[in-house]
């Protein structure tokens, strides 16, 4: 990885703010995280005899040491460590509440893009409550709230701040309170400070779930190579390169501490850590910018699909190399070798697109020495002007090709076929109505015929993002009830979000269906058991698809078909946060509903509590047939 | 209580149900429950040979037997017992499935009001979809959802009927859980059986908390007594009557067992019992028709009251005894019985209205034999019309009482008072802005002057029902989020309800109040245990307030003063339905906030779970200053 990472400094104290902001840019920082108003200038609005004569002094430097855009990009301002929200003395409670509105009112005339607020106490209900009252204005700065990885009790004593002493307790169930008062609000992130003493690798996959935005790092955490330069350990290095793949920003804390080399090395090894990381892989490369980004579903059924997005599929390296492989053992199983060259094949591809699948079948004959004949059948008028264009023009196709302008479960055909090749697959398998149209097309495959694929699964698993929670609980749907983002699916690249368990499998489909009557509705409860306490939004969906015999496609991280990228997970989320106790089990049914037009799911979780069953009768979303 | 109860008979089966029916309202009943498909008619839709010709045999009996009017006011239709969406045998379910949505679907095409099931199995995920899946449709019958007060395997078994066998744990669990997966729909109601055995007390109390709309009672529950009528034991009885109190219909089922009287006696013992109710309290027959109805919280500082709304006021019998009765021993305290004749005390009523106030404080002065000289303060200049009327014309009032026009936090007065006199209570004590105005107007109040009242304290208390959160979740405010209807207080008089636990006191303010600066601000959480597994819906709120040393105003049911209806308690609901186990503790965090313009509430449920601060900057519910 070649891009840079970003690096602060963070400082217990700044004179002067305007050769702090210089000494920092000069060693090659991007930013300083300062005091917002000088640590010894504590107030005393309640209570106090000298009350009102301090109110005359200026509260902290002026605003004119900077200019206005250094404000807004360099400075991250502290918000005093004296500051209690939650104190039970009431008049420290009633002062640190005018001293917290006073220093945030301050960020805010400074126009700053964080502040941060040190979160030392479990009991942080006022605090949350006077966050929320600052983030419902949209000018208010982001909200960085400070947490060590383990408790700093068992660590290092940073600076000699007057502050409050933290409390001993796990610090993400600290911070997990605090969001879920303020509603999981957005707009409060996470600056996460690396501990001498690290959690469990499960414990560390917890916080990477979090929106952690910064990194906080100690010099105190760096210990003396061989040759007297400052390292972090190896496990220290890879708890750094985990939140970096989350692109988040690296602060430096703390003294200079080793002494033979200049502060400039701190910085210098982070940049080296960051270009150490592993280059990305395909699927990363090709989703960037596409992290936690919530898209709608595609209705390649209802809808036409877009040339630009056959394209995108088209760009797999993958598929469709597995669908070759799947037709060349088909075509080879079907027709022995003694009737190679008299036997002919019938190979339909249908929802052919712009025909890759098509190319796929002919160079899968060719490898197989079978004679085939390929029809391509094909809905999307304007793909099917590709198609003709490809059978009247290329070598390969021609005379080998007929396409067909037709919806597959309507299409009376002139003959049968034995091999039935589509893919209609969805994030979630068969949520863009593979099944349905699968069941409608099957009257025109010979009954000892292949259907490649032969099947396909959904999976489940349940995930903890405040991310993705947020993003769906504002996601609006037009004319729709604002809740209805809560009870829709997406297709997201998972990225800053934490499975509570391996993914289990849900609905299975099989082609040829010999059901009768075929019945495509699905029903399921399904058990997962989450390793810590953790805080429940929802659920990813994959899917698992057998093409032929052992030929699959897969996109359940345990068996992801490497390399391949045509799919991003599903996220299904919930109406509200739940937490889940360390060893909880978590319960959830899902059902595939249909009516003569539409096709959709409902969803309950039922344990560890109920909360409804989501999207009843596809009120927030359906798939239409 | 002169009114009847609607009476209705369950039977198992009716071959001819026009007879059937009119053999009941014959006998005194008003209504039927049949099963809407002949018991013996079980269909097959899936695995059976014999699906497809079973089909044209019509389903059920003709809608033709009965006219339009009669199906809809006089029949209650039973979906058939066998019917098992939650079997774990595919077929069964799915057969299940289609003959439920038959019956359902044809239920609907009579225009039924209320269909019947029985709910037996703790296991009704699938029953709860498929019952949602039609209450979105407004044309559907309301559900009536079947469950015994005990599990009724401990009981008798009522008919020969081709029946699941029920599960044993708690019914209020099963229905809870049904309930709850419904998202606490109002079109689903119970019709809940007596059994022989009866809950505890707080059992019984939690059933009242739900949306109960019929009482089913066994002929097996009667006993004989010694003119060998049927009659229920006197435990049985004041069940009855609990529930006759939540206006619930009866329910008549099983065999005529007492054949030594005619099955009319059942009928005349229930309407018996039903007169036998006490008389209604004052309280009761004030509030008729506001039972469970949410109302907005007046707001008489920022808008100006009705006439008719005080005249409302004026009626209650208690209050202004009681402030008379403060003022009486106000005034003896305030000047000796020597100095009776020469010193006059000077009373003020600030926020006067109508006047009720000044009158009270003419008669106590009158009692007291003291001299008083009144003004009477009032911001509301159609108010004012009455005051100044008053002043002329009544032969009390003339002379010793002068009207002021005026705002009371801004009146410059001309002399001091000994007295302020005031009621600008809310439900919630604090909540119509007391303490803002009486911090304004105690300028002119002499150093040691009194105010009547001289505190009050708002109280909490959470709560069960089911009814009060589908209201307040479908209450509309015009031009808010849809979810806000969540978040504001409502004043109702509380009926369908079940408190989990005693009020506790919350926010107390005093009078005069020297505190520098003064703080109207609050912050408190208080804790509640529930005796029983219950779901809690959200809060009630009361008010206490000490008027003048031992005497008192309160709402607060264990020292609610009697027979004064003025103020009906509060309800804020919470966002979500939340379980509690048994002996399990709600805790919740309150906030009073403060704006330059106005006042309002936040809240925080935190045990057992953490559901994010409700109303955060009064986005859903502020009153104006
Ligand atoms: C996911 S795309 C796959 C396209 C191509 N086979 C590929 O793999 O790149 C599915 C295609 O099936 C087509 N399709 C979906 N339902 C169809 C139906 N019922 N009849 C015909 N075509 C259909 C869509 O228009 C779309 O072109
Ligand atoms: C609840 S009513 C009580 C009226 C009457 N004292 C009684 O007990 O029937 C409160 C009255 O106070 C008046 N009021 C409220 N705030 C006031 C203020 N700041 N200044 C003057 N009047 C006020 C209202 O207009 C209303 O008439």
């Amino acid at each position: 990885m070649s891009e840079r990472v970003i690096i602060g400094r963070d400082l217990c104290n700044s004179s002067d703010i305007s050769k702090t902001l210089s000494d920092a840019i000069g060693k090659g920082f991007e930013f300083v995280c300062v005091p917002l108003v000088h640590p010894r200038f504590k107030r005393e609005f309640f209570n106090s005899e000298t009350a009102l004569k301090e109110r005359f002094l200026p509260l902290t430097r002026s605003d004119l040491t900077l200019i206005s855009q250094e404000w807004n990009s360099n400075v991250v301002g502290k918000i005093s460590p004296w500051i209690d929200l939650d104190s039970k003395i009431e008049h420290v409670r009633l002062n640190s509440e005018k001293a917290f509105h006073e220093e945030v009112n301050y960020a805010q005339h400074l126009a700053l893009s964080c502040i941060m607020i040190d979160l030392k106490k479990r009991n942080c209900l006022n605090l949350a409550k006077n966050v929320l009252q600052h983030i419902s204005n949209k000018l208010t700065p982001t909200i960085w709230i400070r947490v060590p990885l383990v408790s700093r009790s068992r660590n290092m004593n940073l600076f000699g701040d007057e502050d409050l002493t933290e409390e001993t307790e796990d610090p993400w169930d600290r911070w997990n309170t605090l969001h879920l008062t303020c509603s999981t609000s957005k707009r409060i992130r996470l600056a996460l400070e690396l501990t001498a003493d690290l959690p469990d690798t499960e414990g560390i996959l917890r916080w990477t779930g979090e929106p952690v935005n910064a990194l906080i790092i100690p010099t105190s955490v760096f210990i003396l190579n061989k040759a007297n330069y400052p390292v972090l350990s190896s496990v220290h290095q890879k708890v750094v390169q985990k939140f970096m793949a989350l692109n988040v920003q690296i602060i430096i804390t703390g003294y200079h501490r080793h002494s033979v080399v200049s502060f400039n090395t701190y910085l210098q090894y982070i940049q080296h850590l960051k270009s150490k990381m592993p280059a990305p892989t395909p699927i990363e490369e090709h989703s960037k910018g596409f992290e936690d980004y919530l898209q709608d579903p595609l209705q390649p059924l209802m809808d036409n699909l877009e040339s630009g997005t056959y394209e995108v599929f088209e760009k797999d390296p993958i598929k469709y190399k597995l669908y070759q492989e799947a037709i060349y053992h088909a075509i080879s199983d079907r027709v022995t070798a003694d009737e190679a060259d008299t036997r002919e094949t019938v190979v339909m591809v249908v929802g052919a697109g712009r025909g890759p699948l098509v190319t796929a079948s002919l160079i899968a004959a060719k490898r197989a020495r079978r004679i085939i004949k390929v029809y391509a059948i094909e809905k999307n008028k304007n793909a099917l002007v590709t198609l003709r264009n490809l059978a009247a023009d290329d070598e390969m196709w021609r005379g080998r090709v007929t396409v067909i302008s037709s919806d597959m479960r309507t299409w009376e055909a002139t003959e049968k076929a034995d091999i039935l090749v589509s893919e209609l697959l969805g994030s979630f398998g068969d949520n863009e109505l593979s099944p349905e149209c699968l069941d409608g097309a099957q009257r025109f495959l010979k009954n000892d015929g292949i259907s490649i694929p032969e099947s396909y699964t959904s999976y489940l698993c349940p995930l903890s993002s405040p991310k993705l929670f947020a993003a769906s609980s504002s996601a609006s749907l037009p004319f729709k009830h604002p809740q209805s983002g809560l009870e829709t699916p997406y297709v997201v690249r998972l990225l800053n979000v934490n499975l509570l368990d391996k993914p289990k499998p849900l609905f299975t489909f099989h082609h040829p269906n010999h059901q009768k009557p075929i019945d495509n509705t699905r029903y399921k409860s399904v058990s997962f058991r989450s390793p810590k306490k953790s805080t429940i939004h929802g659920f990813a969906g994959y899917f698992f698809s057998t093409l032929y015999k052992d030929i699959y496609l897969s996109t359940v991280p345990e068996s992801h078909s490497e390399g391949m990228f045509s799919w991003f997970p599903m996220f299904l989320p919930i109406r509200q946060p739940v937490v889940v106790e360390e060893n909880g089990t978590i319960s959830v049914t899902f059902w595939r509903c249909q009516s003569p037009r539409d096709v959709w799911y409902e969803w309950c979780l039922t344990e560890p509590v109920n909360l409804g069953i989501h999207n009843p009768q596809g009120n927030a979303y359906k798939i239409g047939l």
